[in-house]
């Protein structure tokens, strides 16, 4: 993981930093490939330290590699304060109020804290070849899950037994679940952000199906939408019309789009079936070792895709006390087009 | 929960306060009930607002009461400014730099953010009598699974396999782990907090298990160190230590104690017998919603014990590279001693 500090190093002088302070544990296991609990990096063109207690000397020893390993016996900010020095940037978007201050006090006259939050989030939107597999590896093991779980059948099983059945088969399969599952049927489908509740998944119901594996750190998150039973012309209707959005996103994700742009070639093929008030959340977002992460597909979105990110496409549409669906896969971006990582088909599925 | 408000509340004019903005999501849950991950509460004399968005209404009308509850629609933060006024005291131990730098952009002249963190976590040390069962019922919870783990036999078991099957009938119960569970055998014992291996558990072995489970939004934590076939005779002098230590402890319980005074009464236990420098972490922590809280057992706390607050009792000693030996109970601390919900016997147990 040496080049990823380079990388970090290399976007200092422009920042006009001479240092940058890591804090957030996923950018200091990013950087480093540590995976304990208390750790942070002190980065620049000619340090690559990584600090952490004696907790974890051991472990720091098997998975460091690339930066030379510190333990702090005592006082930790003290101990990181120690190896501050000009303009340093820190995690303003991560470092809280009462830790800058203490550090403030810690540090030598004249070393100065810049806020600097985002750079290592920055670098983490491109994944290489190793992080890609993970996601891949993840992807794959979550697909198995998904046709698991509805070889089992949906008719008359409570979301929230559903749901936590998926999420012990991911455990089972080594793996663990990157969220909890959403499991939400009929008019509970309608509420993008549902928790599975008691109540049993009745025939005649889409099912909205939201999951995602966690593996060696990586994520994957996608969703199918289920039909149990026969479902009804309006179910089909709104289907296909989420199918078709979702595959005229996927046709338009390359590298050079804005995430505006790409949403809106979703958001545009629902308006013209006449649901645009009823696709309520952003086409997409970045994932990799947090399920969540930039870049991001919305209306507001001011990024622009680049080869070698990993973003959802999951349009959905959601019609109160009804019905919701959504359809999301997890892609590779390239040059001319993306890779689906995702192996499920998108016809709409009945299930018993 | 409204009590919890007015409790906050009370405590606002002796700092000097208008109002309190609370956005820890433990301590909203704590005010309000609410369980979502988007809220915050704004706290006065005379206010007690929860904010949330449009994705938490419904969860909000049905879990908030005694808070008025607003749906923010567009502009978080300033959606919670426009409620702000006079000096506010804000979470400055969880707030992010770039968060207060943002909400000092939108709030109304003369309105003051003031560094006021740590105001809910003091209420949170007292537990009430809801709290409180739903700890008892973790804990229960939690010593079904060590009998199931070891009624299953320990040796030739790896590690994390143990662990992870404890973690699975946990859910099963209905609960979550409140942590990784922690199984150690042998010289792993010797690290406080190792990872759960491959490394199968060997006969002569003693084992570290440290768990917990959480139910209905409340953590149990304990620890028992169980024998795998005979132990030999150190490793039953330094468990009878341990455990006689840890019996000392629990005798002192009681409110008015100071967390160092406590720490110390098994600290001087265990010097006693030859091993004070193998007890390398503080004796105890409080437990709640979050697994480790106020107030803290340590030759540094400065805590005073109350009524009502519920700590772990957790003396250890490690050999390096030879063997460990941890016993935690979990007690409610009452006016002239404790209650103790562990039902585990603390007699060294032989297991297969």
């Amino acid at each position: 993981m040496r080049g990823r500090g380079d990388r970090l190093a290399a976007g200092l002088a422009e920042r006009e930093l001479d240092l940058y302070l890591v804090t957030e544990l996923t950018n200091v296991r990013y950087l480093t490939g540590f995976t304990g609990t208390n750790g942070a990096c002190v980065c620049g063109p000619e340090t690559r330290l990584f600090l952490t207690d004696f907790r974890y000397t051991e472990r720091a020893a098997a998975e460091v590699d690339g930066w030379e390993t510190l333990t702090i016996a005592d006082d930790w900010l003290g101990g990181i304060a120690a190896h501050l020095r000009g303009r340093f940037g820190f995690e303003d978007d991560q470092v809280s109020v009462r830790l800058l201050e203490r550090l403030r006090g810690k540090v030598a006259d004249g070393v100065e804290p810049v806020a600097a939050g985002g750079a290592v989030e920055k670098l983490r939107r491109v994944k290489d070849e190793l992080e890609l597999e993970a996601i891949a590896s993840a992807s794959e093991l979550a697909d198995e899950v998904w046709r698991w779980s509805v070889e089992r059948g949906l008719a008359g099983r409570p979301e929230r037994e559903v749901a936590r059945a998926a999420e012990a088969r991911i455990r089972e399969l080594g793996g663990d679940p990157s969220f909890p599952a959403i499991v939400a049927a009929g008019p509970n489908g309608a509420l993008p952000h549902a928790e599975p509740g008691e109540r049993p998944i009745g025939s005649g119901e889409l099912v909205v199906f939201d999951m995602g594996a966690k593996l060696d750190g990586y994520c994957s998150d996608g969703t199918r939408t289920y039909a149990v039973g026969e479902p009804g012309e309006r179910a089909r209707e709104v289907y296909e019309t989420v199918r078709s959005a979702q595959a005229a996103a996927l046709e338009a994700v390359a590298a050079g789009i804005g995430g505006e742009a790409l949403d809106a070639v979703a958001r545009e093929a629902i308006a013209a079936a006449g649901h645009g008030e009823r696709f309520g959340h952003g086409l997409g977002h970045g994932v990799g070792l947090e399920v969540h992460e930039a870049p991001r597909l919305s209306p507001r979105s001011e990024d622009v895709l680049a080869v070698g990110e990993v973003v959802t496409v999951e349009p959905g549409v959601y019609l109160p006390g009804e019905l919701g669906v959504r359809i999301e896969d997890l892609v590779v971006v390239g040059a001319d087009g993306c890779r689906n990582l995702s192996g499920l088909s998108k016809e709409l599925q009945l299930v018993e």
